[in-house]
């Protein structure tokens, strides 16, 4: 990329970044539930709805209203157009007060680790650096101050109330009977309850079960869990590289992310100024961030694998800590003796911090120091709440490779490495692959939660097969989708860049669609109550011609809205009761809702329900229309005949009759 | 769309169509395979690789040649550069001697249907109507020309043999272990051979297992086959409507589908020149065809589905069945006693075909005529091989009215007219949803197994959640490679624009990009015998750093390459060990590579492999380095340690010693 290029895209960022506020979805607001056992407000997408017409002729219509529907929203402060965002400022400290009053932490002086101070003093980086970072914090002498430690002493926090209401959606308050029905799920033995209470949250965490990952130098995040009882999360990632991306850009990919519905955030960057793009990140952020430490311990020794040292490591888990990440991606189950297992693989060992790993092992001879360091590495996670997310070093790189010795060895050593953890109370997720045929999708499940002992799996697809670069978005939400139905708790989202370069804000979108879909599918497979709400109100509103309502219920109004005005768009075209696919004589919903008018109408006439009752008798013994009882069922035939022409000539609405209040503010 | 956009749109499209010679892929040439029984040349793409780099230094490199790549190929003439094609005169007609062979069919004098005669006779029409149409044919009278009728009496066609070479795509040739390797497949029951012979392909003809469409009328069709014993198809939907869309973008999105894997195209057309814009598709198309005949019979009578007539879906079958339609969709099973089940459904009926018949059998109170004419159908069915989709046209439009009581019973009504076509050895798919959770996908193919007798499903999707419009290739793609795995034969892709508008040409590759994904993640899957080659060698290639390998045995290869020219648009970039997402030096793959080389190393080396087993028994037992056998493990540690730098040192190629070969001709 030229440099003239270069400056522009950055230029484009700082513009969105430096505009912000209000980024609200159409015909939607954001709504705030309040808590009952903290004072606490839970933020929620709220989607009105324009009236559906039910009856009445072209001069009289009658029109019933329909029900906003809540939907789920990652978008935190940034769809709230009331709030005033400042990105150089950050967000506002919606944990603060939870903190302070938990009295279990403390503030220090300034940043513990080493690199942290060079950066601070070094004045070169003055122009780039976060200026209003916050008091860094953390837990008091002999304190632990993880969600998982309260939760196992019984203590509900108001973090694990938030996740309760925010996972339950308003789903009690859902008034329509249509809109609540759902098909039962197979959820392959969760336990996914009707309503989800704080309580249940509470002993998801405290049995390993859950995650709610929330540094305590993260107060802007605002809470959410990962596990297989709870609605299934999408993970993007972002992150500049030595070869492409700056600053502004990742902060725009982080808001990008999160208007679109990443649940958490993971910055992958390994390029320069790496420890400044995380404050800015961090501090702009209203979901958790992850991090691969191993990547900037790398940068730090010149990235020569076989220079990295323990000490060099813990340094960089402390100066991360201490700027909020909420989880670390930590390779420690790549052993010595399971990497010669990866030699005849097709594609040996992908997982860039378990190649780093792998190399530093055979360089040294020496155990993984991640490895033989762990419970050091639970004392640091505990101080800040930093939750693990146990890196598969091992996944398999290709379909050739998928579910081999190394993979599952690796495995089992993470579900000992996860014990270990909860010994400290320390929460933590497990991460997997990668590139698995369909068919061997859910063993991976089912391997991890017999050696993870239900801690939630965190997958990155899979990818169900090698030959489409440019389309692993689909290749891998196939995968997911599956994956997250047989149990898995989050699924990382992969690009149609993915192999081929780093993705754009587009890429991004488009990952996170596909991954959207997935999880969601994965939902209705597990038949997670209410998940279907949304389906259903979109659905009816499909049904019912209300086309602003079917874009604005979906994942991506602006695209649907887009696709729609390319060959209608007309306003009219947003109340005309056809699309152009079929034209306006062959829709086949309108004519259905002529049929439906007509049988409805059929139901509450007795006579005629026995007219139609013989009628199928005839059909079904092979007997013509003329056999007995013929005069009823001719008769009946008739009139029913004549009377449907005259109901079909009515329904044809046209577009002038339906109401304005569909249309897009 | 103004009237100028569309005479631009019309404009390029006709610049397309009329440039369509050598629509060849990068580093690919046409190869045909010769036939044993019958005097056959089968096509297929061969994808040239570029060598391995396996060792050697700097100076002196040393490579080693892969072998070409067989990849099934749906483009027919139009990839292969040594043939001249003009659209306006139509494709050659490859089966133009077999069908002479057999001599059980004759030429007609003229058009037989009533409608075909009053088109040909209005002048009006001359100046869009296809020049160059070959004469008719039709069954000499008392004959049956249907595939499965040959099948039933043990003859082995040339359509047959063709099929048998085409699916096998050159396995047995494949000379590289590595590539031949390939996981144990979970096909639930289905029987896939190692090998496809032209005897098993006649065996699942005979028994309904199968089907290949192919009409006498369409002798430039490229014989393929659907079956669940065979490689899964894809369909893709073109057809304009009285909203957009001309007969030249038809055709050219009929071409643009042949080239990005369409194995078979519907023609869903229901504007103004139906009959012409087919003639132009059929001439044109290398894969079958398929209609739905009740579109264009509403078109005869105005869009007033009560006007409909048996003889005049008659006249339509044979005008459609003359000029080569391969299959017909046919609403047979939407009885009138179903119609009713649809009336609290959700979304009502969502099949065009399957909405008009229910309009019809209401208005009249009679059973639909498809119904009770289908005998006569299957009469004309056999008299030009037009096989049977029979369409589900009480398919569910909603997640909330999958899988439902009409649903089924409309399938189990197929079932019966399945065999009904089989009397007269009349070959039959049928056709399923539509909108399915993830969860219940499993039970339409069992269902659809059991009450069809076998007979080839072949699927819309099905869309596992209804929250995405604009995004319903994925929702679909999900579960339509999960229905491939469980044994559906063809899966109807939905574009991005499904429930929005019309297809163009990107949303047509869009959606034909994720079918072919979702087909060959089944395959896969399943286990289809050769189906993992072209994942190993792409994922060999990717690991080799060969780039444009990679893309070349990608689906895409030219949206591959445009995304790596994003970041890295410099030909150094193609021959670089690394890529712009991780930068030069935190490439894993390199690292692996590295790792790789050392433990290859290793195992040549008995010694050094017992001082690594030694060096686990210490790890594993919880040991230090220093017990015994101490001083081996620590002298080869510290040894292994400086072989394994000097080497690593070693192994950073630059990227000038890669071999030329690789370059995009």
């Amino acid at each position: 990329m030229s440099s003239n290029n270069r400056r522009q895209r950055r230029e484009q960022a700082e513009a969105f970044i430096n505009n912000v506020t209000g980024q609200s979805y159409p015909n939607s607001q954001k709504i705030y539930v309040q808590g009952t056992l903290h004072d606490i407000q839970v933020g929620m997408r709220e989607v009105t709805q324009s009236d559906s017409l039910v009856g009445g002729g072209k001069d009289n219509p009658v029109f019933e209203p329909n029900e906003p529907i809540c939907v789920y929203d990652t978008s935190g402060p940034y769809s709230d157009d009331t709030i005033n965002i400042n990105v150089h400022q950050g967000l506002p400290q919606l944990r603060k007060a939870w903190l302070d009053q938990r009295d279990d932490s403390e503030f220090i002086g300034s940043v513990s680790s080493n690199f942290s101070q060079q950066r601070l003093a070094d004045e070169g980086l003055d122009h780039i650096r976060f200026e209003h970072l916050p008091k860094i914090r953390q837990a008091q002498s002999g304190q632990n101050v993880s969600q998982m430690h309260y939760a196992r002493q019984g203590i509900i926090t108001p973090e694990m109330e938030y996740v309760a209401i925010r996972e339950n959606m308003k789903l009690a308050d859902v008034k329509d009977e249509l809109l609540k029905h759902q098909h039962p799920g197979n959820s392959f033995g969760a336990s996914i309850p009707k309503e989800i209470t704080a309580e249940f949250v509470r002993q998801e965490i405290a049995c390993g079960r859950a995650v709610l990952p929330a540094n305590i130098n993260h107060p802007e995040v605002e809470p959410m869990i990962i596990g297989r009882n709870f609605l299934i999360k999408v993970n993007a990632n972002i992150g500049n590289s030595a070869v492409s991306s700056s600053i502004e850009e990742e902060v725009e990919k982080l808001l990008w992310s999160t208007k679109w519905g990443a649940d958490t955030v993971m910055d992958l960057s390994t390029g320069r100024y790496i420890h400044e793009t995380r404050e800015w990140i961090i501090r702009n952020s209203p979901v958790p961030i992850g991090t691969v430490p191993i990547y900037q311990a790398l940068e730090k020794v010149n990235g020569i694998a076989e220079d990295l040292t323990w000490e060099i490591f813990r340094d960089t888990l402390i100066e991360q800590a201490e700027q909020g990440v909420d989880y670390f991606t930590i390779h420690a189950g790549v052993l010595l003796r399971y990497v010669p297992m990866t030699a005849k693989r097709l594609t040996g060992i992908v997982s860039r911090g378990g190649a780093i790993m792998a190399k530093w092992c055979l360089a040294h001879h020496q155990e993984n120091f991640l490895y033989t360091h762990f419970e050091e590495i639970c004392q640091i996670m505990k101080t800040y709440d930093v939750s693990f997310s146990l890196g598969d070093g091992l996944r398999p790189g290709s379909i050739a490779d998928a579910n081999d010795e190394a993979q599952f060895s690796e495995l089992r050593t993470l579900g000992e490495l996860t014990q270990i953890a909860w010994q400290h109370d320390v929460q933590v997720m497990v991460e997997g692959p990668g590139h698995v045929p369909l068919h061997m999708v859910k063993e991976n499940m089912e391997e991890q939660l017999e050696h993870c002992h239900e801690a939630p799996f965190y997958t990155l697809g899979p990818l169900t097969t090698d030959i489409a670069p440019g389309y692993d978005h689909i290749t891998s939400g196939i995968g997911a989708a599956n994956i997250g139905w047989y149990g898995c708790a989050m699924l990382c989202y992969v690009t149609p860049k993915e192999h081929l370069g780093l993705p754009n804000k587009d890429d991004v979108k488009e990952g996170l669609m596909t991954y959207k879909i997935a999880a969601h599918a994965g939902d209705l497979a597990k038949g997670h109550p209410g998940a279907q709400v949304r389906d259903n109100a979109l659905s009816k509103a499909r049904f019912e011609f209300r086309w602003h309502d079917q874009f604005n219920l979906g994942l991506d109004p602006e695209r649907a809205l887009q696709y729609h005005d390319e060959t209608l768009p007309q306003e009219s075209g947003k109340v005309a009761h056809f699309c152009s696919m079929c034209g306006p004589k062959f829709c086949s919903m309108k004519i259905t809702q002529e049929v439906r008018d007509y049988a409805a109408n059929l139901e509450s006439d007795a006579i005629e329900i026995k007219v139609l009752d013989s009628l199928d008798k005839i059909i079904q013994s092979g007997e013509s229309a003329h056999s007995e009882p013929a005069y009823s069922a001719e008769q009946g035939m008739q009139a029913k005949s004549a009377e449907f022409k005259e109901l079909g000539s009515e329904l044809y609405h046209s577009a002038t009759q339906q109401p304005e209040t569909d249309k897009v503010d």
